[in-house]
């Protein structure tokens, strides 16, 4: 299948960001537990506001207020399995435009694994995963682990292409590049930091940032591609830090004060 | 009702963070989970030592060797209701002072809102939230949401007197000006920082910081205009911050050498 | 009992580094509620690959293709002790080193401690504990708490040597100077800076480093007291730090690019 990839130009992204900020998005956030405060502060520094309600007595009111749900799988309990399965439904139901963050689906952890493909088949809006969980997911048999798998986006290409087809939904696999697509249009966006995958959670906060921008644009697709470019752009601009913890910090300041 | 409102002094906080640094008080925190580890490095920081003990197993031991319990409800679900009630309630009969954070109770999350408004009737030592939290807690009906609500805390004055009488406590409502009364006598506690709403868990930090105070001082109300006086100056001193990643370290580092 | 302390050279330190960052070891951590996101930072730093994997339903898959296991009780609950005894099981069965961090063990907390007892006679590998909880978990009846306990490791010693040998295991009592027993032999290692115990996680982070380092030694001693080496010099590096805020920030740094 030959793959026409295009790129997402900084004035495509500057409209759907200057709205994410007039809108200040609420976005309800399903997240791991390692990620939860660098999540947040990741989108209350684009201008969005970050709500982590997990009670399964709360989902079913409080996802229809929302702009946006994240799901991220990364530290999944089965009771936390139960409100995702809720806020799903919810989110379905009312409209609400969700972002599933397939976080290490595997062979070697089936539970996760199998929540991953029931909530696939429950359209979401987009998927963000690297290349190793986006192959996974539609359905090559991996077993390799590591950071080549993990960086080398461009070999999962034809995976999210597939599964974006299969689900009619947007796939974002991110990575030395990031590609982003809905199954006929791919957008590269190259650029970054060898930084990004030093320090934990930067790829769920950018699943977070989807979301954050679904509400600011009719187009999945362009949603993802923004997010992306965003996360690029500030992650180049901070990468010369002194080291892994000064650039986790300055990646938060230069969203907080970001324009392309 | 005519509010009188006075200025809460330096000099008057000094002698209680002094108090607060000879002492170290344990501060036992059932917190949400976005903000344990901010929490944890603002008490740090200021002398104080916090402690995070969840297990319903652990709650009747440990809660009567603290100094404060801090019951924020963030991220409340069914099990840890059953902790903070067993916290409550093992507080009262202990004689240890807790300090009611109502993280977001509205209309829209009526599980938490109803497990506020019953640890209300628990004779909490001070509650402390924004403008909308202590509105809708004093029974006001407002639906609205957005950053108006959250920083104009002006508006919630009388709510906050209504609610300190009704219940004869302590209520901070925090923002623009902090606004400290028992009901009769109101600190006006202006300053800060716009980057305060900017990055998350500063509310549930000074609630915290609430906590550590009243062990300082046989007053609530000395105790809590003290915490938002300590808060109110070290996030003008962190002012001068490249953005908000920057801001929340710094905001510990001021903290963490603060004098009035 | 004499007791003889051999001092632990960087030169030493060094080789089981180069092996670590050689390896990239997936260590898997069930840790507490407060410090996930710092611990996780702390391991991508030094080169490790840090995984919170804590559903039961995944635990005996995921604990066989990890390198090192990390079991700390700061925040246990009921449902998580349960993980917490599976793994370890998991562990023992399949050969996986595990560290055991046994927070806060106490009179005052009857429920982590019982649970750390349990897990102390599963053959951990290392155990990583301040003065006060290594010598309660080797039976000495102390009530005291505060910062002098927690830094005086050197009244540990001889309560390390005992645990060390009653279990056939490697015990590293940590604080003003690091102590790293097999009940044999003693490394001392002195040095850190006074900023270490005034954030939170670094006890907690240093034993996710110790079971990192576990992957790159045969020898238990030999890690713990590499991975303590390298805490005490990236601490004495990121000393000059304008606060706690930053220290914390600075220490990751330190670790992203370190060698001794």
């Amino acid at each position: 299948m030959p793959l026409k990839c295009q790129p997402f130009t900084p004035q495509q992204g500057q409209t759907y960001l200057h709205r994410l900020q007039q809108g200040r998005p609420l976005v309800h956030c399903l997240t791991n537990d390692v990620v939860q405060n660098f999540t947040a502060n990741i989108l209350l520094a684009i201008g969005a506001s970050p709500a982590m309600v997990t009670a399964q007595e709360e989902i079913a009111y409080f996802v229809p207020i929302c702009q946006a749900l994240l799901i991220n799988i990364g530290t999944v309990t089965h009771t936390q399995a139960e409100s995702m399965r809720l806020a799903v439904k919810t989110a379905q139901h009312t409209g609400v435009p969700w972002v599933l963050d397939p976080v290490a689906v595997s062979a070697a952890l089936p539970f996760r694994t199998q929540l991953a493909q029931e909530l696939l088949t429950q359209n979401p809006t987009v998927i963000r995963g690297n290349a190793a969980e986006i192959r996974y997911l539609s359905g090559e048999n991996i077993t390799a682990r590591g950071a080549d798998s993990l960086e080398n986006s461009a070999s999962a290409l034809p995976a999210a292409v597939t599964l974006a087809q299969t689900y009619t939904t947007c796939v974002a696999v991110t990575g030395q590049v990031d590609y982003v697509t809905d199954g006929q249009l791919t957008y590269a966006i190259p650029g970054g930091s060898p930084l990004l995958p030093r320090i934990t959670g930067t790829g769920c906060a950018l699943s977070a940032l989807v979301a954050a921008c679904l509400s600011a644009t009719v187009s999945p697709l362009q949603a993802a591609a923004t997010a992306c470019l965003i996360m690029k752009h500030a992650a180049e601009r901070a990468d010369q830090a002194q080291g892994t913890g000064t650039f986790a910090v300055s990646l938060i300041d230069q969203l907080s004060h970001f324009a392309f």
